[in-house]
């Protein structure tokens, strides 16, 4: 059977709602096997009905639980619910969120959740753009929400949560490096902060400090309020001016009780809302879809220079030249680019 | 004057090691400017011989302080030390290590001894590219030693402290999350472990944590140890068969004192001797090159892609239509590659 059959019927499948074959569909966008990307490009048209929620934070912050919550909590307003969590700061090991996986199993007797961890990094692709892509297919299901939940606060967890519409950043008390944890980076990414352990000393101070960032970070935009003779009040007056302006909430929750988290769904539902009715929803959407096939293309590029076997062999017989130093790296880089393209590489 | 003048002027300067010229190639690689490869070409035969140090950990263990005591140790025995300072966890901000740059110049005025923030993220190459390369070009220099200051302990900091030669990565007690941030990829790139600020309670609790997952993995290395009638004698015996296996050292340091940095002087250069010695250091360059020449290739083919005009202008035209779903991703890709290479793009 061609790649191409398979693909109509596996499309087929989905389209009748067949979750084996959702998680058939999962496996073959995640390893990037033959018509991953026919199917893919066959499900653009039925997706971005889903609202993507991007949640983000410190290992040991209890994203989990708070995943696990949020599940249930979306299923009694019968949103159906569908999680990808990934972990990209375990390139080496694989498999890092199985334990979450399996603590989730509870849930997933029901048709409305749908649980995936991904535990490879995309071969050709990086994470970010695979999760996009496994997004893309849970979303054309027909899920109503889709989670992706991502450990860690670095450049690629940060990468990973701007793939969804709205971004939450979970954060402990006392975890000792608040501060240090609130880059700039960070900070500007999130569009609802969580103090989940709510209930721990310390909660009251983090939410001041994540305060404080958040005011200088509206003090940076908006930069004329800092001069002597406008106080307090011309700020407030310069907010009112606009009104558009989303100011992310600071929620406390505690995630093994459940507290908080009606008020996270809200906000969540209410940035949902409000970024569709304003136009930032299609903004952010526009960007993600230009990233993505930016992403792709070069993905192609890659794919051809390195798949097609001559790319693999100039550089195998090149590499002891640029070892000895005879050869540099830029050297047999641009031989193996000229037999890609005939010739026509120029240096940079 | 044309960059291939301005580039041959440089390494001329380079040559007749001038420091304001160092300062100048770097930013001309850092900011991947007309030449930048043509430079880094013709240095490639004098790249090798400094040994590069890779230090590593997660924010506030205290590695800038650290970094200065083995710059000062470095010194003390003649050798000269260059430092490249990266942050990968702020994409937004830029600048991030501004401050250690400031506190450190107290060393500068040594010509022995240069500093270097890198404030951006190479343009089309990835942080880890752009860092490699910058440490070539002080390599050629003739810095005895470099070190690669990363900040953090995710997939991109880990990615970077594998281009150095050594990966040292330094830990902090009573962070809180010591055994979540231990993960199997940071163990595992890890050729020598510091516990700073050891003078701390819960130094020793850390280094039982390290020491046992230190024990699994050479468990996982070691497998057939692990039956019922093979106890701890044989797994020394089996590790006595194995002379050329480097046992990571667990070393304590007091960054703010000095204490313990001879030791992680001389652990540095014990595995620096070694690895020359048996080969394993040959074959991480080896294995670095490799790579380094596949991220070149993999730039040079977004450069084409994305520089020439004709990509932009057909993912500009496109990008309508793929938002509103009349056209996916894949298909927009598609006819941009077909653009680059002349209609040869096979979909995957």
């Amino acid at each position: 059977m061609t790649a191409t059959t398979q693909t109509a019927e596996l499309l087929e499948a989905l389209k009748e709602r067949k979750t084996p074959a959702l998680a058939r569909a999962i496996s073959l966008v995640e390893n990037a096997r033959d018509g991953y990307e026919e199917l893919l490009s066959a499900i653009h048209p039925h997706v971005g009905r889903a609202f993507r929620v991007g949640i983000t934070g410190p290992p040991g912050a209890g994203k989990s639980t708070l995943v696990e919550r949020l599940i249930h909590a979306y299923r009694a307003k019968d949103l159906t619910v569908a999680v990808i969590a990934v972990d990209p700061t375990s390139p080496f090991s694989g498999g890092a969120l199985l334990g979450d996986r399996i603590r989730m199993e509870s849930v997933t007797l029901d048709p409305g959740v749908f649980i995936r961890s991904m535990a490879t990094r995309g071969a050709l692709g990086g994470l970010a753009t695979t999760t996009r892509e496994v997004c893309d297919v849970v979303d054309a299901f027909g899920f109503d929400r889709v989670i992706v939940e991502t450990v860690g606060v670095g450049q690629s967890e940060l990468e990973i949560a701007a793939t969804a519409d709205a971004a939450v950043l979970v954060l402990v008390p006392d975890s000792g490096d608040e501060v240090q944890v609130l880059k700039a980076g960070v900070m500007e990414i999130a569009d609802i902060f969580v103090i989940n352990k709510a209930d721990r000393p310390g909660a009251d101070k983090l939410r001041q400090e994540i305060e404080i960032m958040l005011g200088l970070r509206e003090g940076n935009a908006l930069r004329y309020v800092g001069t002597h003779h406008r106080g307090r009040e011309s700020a407030q007056a310069a907010r009112r001016e606009e009104p558009k302006r989303w100011e992310p909430p600071v929620l406390a929750t505690v995630a093994t009780t459940g507290q908080g988290v009606p008020t996270l769904i809200e906000a969540v539902e209410a940035y949902a809302e409000r970024t569709k009715a304003n136009g930032d929803l299609d903004a952010r959407r526009r960007a993600r879809l230009e990233r993505h096939t930016r992403e792709v293309v070069e993905r192609s590029l890659r794919q051809m220079v390195w798949q097609d076997g001559a790319g693999e062999a100039a550089l195998a017989q090149g590499l002891e030249r640029v070892f000895k130093g005879t050869e540099s790296p830029y050297e047999l880089a641009r031989r193996i680019v000229n037999g890609l393209t005939g010739g026509s590489a120029h240096g940079g």
